[in-house]
């Protein structure tokens, strides 16, 4: 069965540790859909957030590999269990005196921001779970988009109560 | 001289071009501080930001061959120009009813939003460029970061007044 999964591959921070899990799904014929990866709470380790689609059983070995790596800590699928997701994007929309209006009311509704206008644009800054990102993306290409950058998604544990 | 550089690479939507590309900077002793890959406007390309620290001359022959790639349609160092950056992050802070009050405090400061909070942890949301970001992490520090995941920074050229 093929579906989207998010994978958390936490890493020491040494040379050449993206380009060696990259090669490893390259080589899995795994198309990544987004990936991000930064610094974590410890500053030798980084995070990465890795959302692909494939075949289940592949996605396994894969995960079992990535697990020997040098430098792999800790491989976490997070499809599996509940999570917060959450992604960034910038977003250039053409605006004139007539949609302008409509614009800044929609993004209103999904909680953007402008963080840059000019009289014939206006860029909107969203952070939201994809679905919702999708959504925005999908309201706003009516009006023209003419630039749109997205962070990929990363994801945390849901809190236990205790 | 060697100075941290903001890298944007647009790209066709192939089969294992990101591990080519961070390939290629791992071949020249690049290290990556942060990437992010996602989808553009145009759904067939993605669009590559990496932050990496480096001598200047090295860096100009890496964008060289990155022009060179099959796959990669533009380069851009957005050191050079003007250009709105952003990087989202969640964080999960212990908590208890002492410090919880400053916590919220900051992060109102900020701008951050709570995301998930349980008996002994909120968790934080947190949009900004990424000086912002840095002093956020730092202002939490000395309440004890649990947990943070950050996407790395997305850039937009600055719109024209026209």
């Amino acid at each position: 069965m093929e579906h989207k999964h998010t994978i958390s591959v936490l890493v020491e921070n040494h040379f050449g540790v993206l380009a060696r899990v990259a090669t490893l799904f390259a080589g899995r014929g795994f198309n990544i859909d987004s990936l991000t990866v930064g610094e974590t709470e410890d500053q030798s380790t980084s995070r990465m957030t890795i959302v692909v689609r494939g075949d289940d059983r592949v996605l396994e070995q894969v995960t079992k590999q990535l697990n020997k790596l040098v430098d792999v800590i800790k491989v976490m699928d997070l499809s599996a269990e509940g999570f917060i997701d959450r992604e960034l994007i910038l977003l250039r929309v053409d605006t004139s005196s007539k949609n302008r209006a409509e614009i800044i009311e929609i993004a209103d509704v999904f909680g953007a921001r402008a963080v840059d206008i000019s009289r014939s644009t206006i860029t909107l800054e969203l952070s939201a779970d994809s679905e919702k990102v999708d959504n925005f993306i999908e309201m706003m290409r009516s009006h023209g988009i003419k630039e749109l950058a997205r962070t990929g998604k990363i994801a945390m544990g849901k809190s236990k109560v205790k």
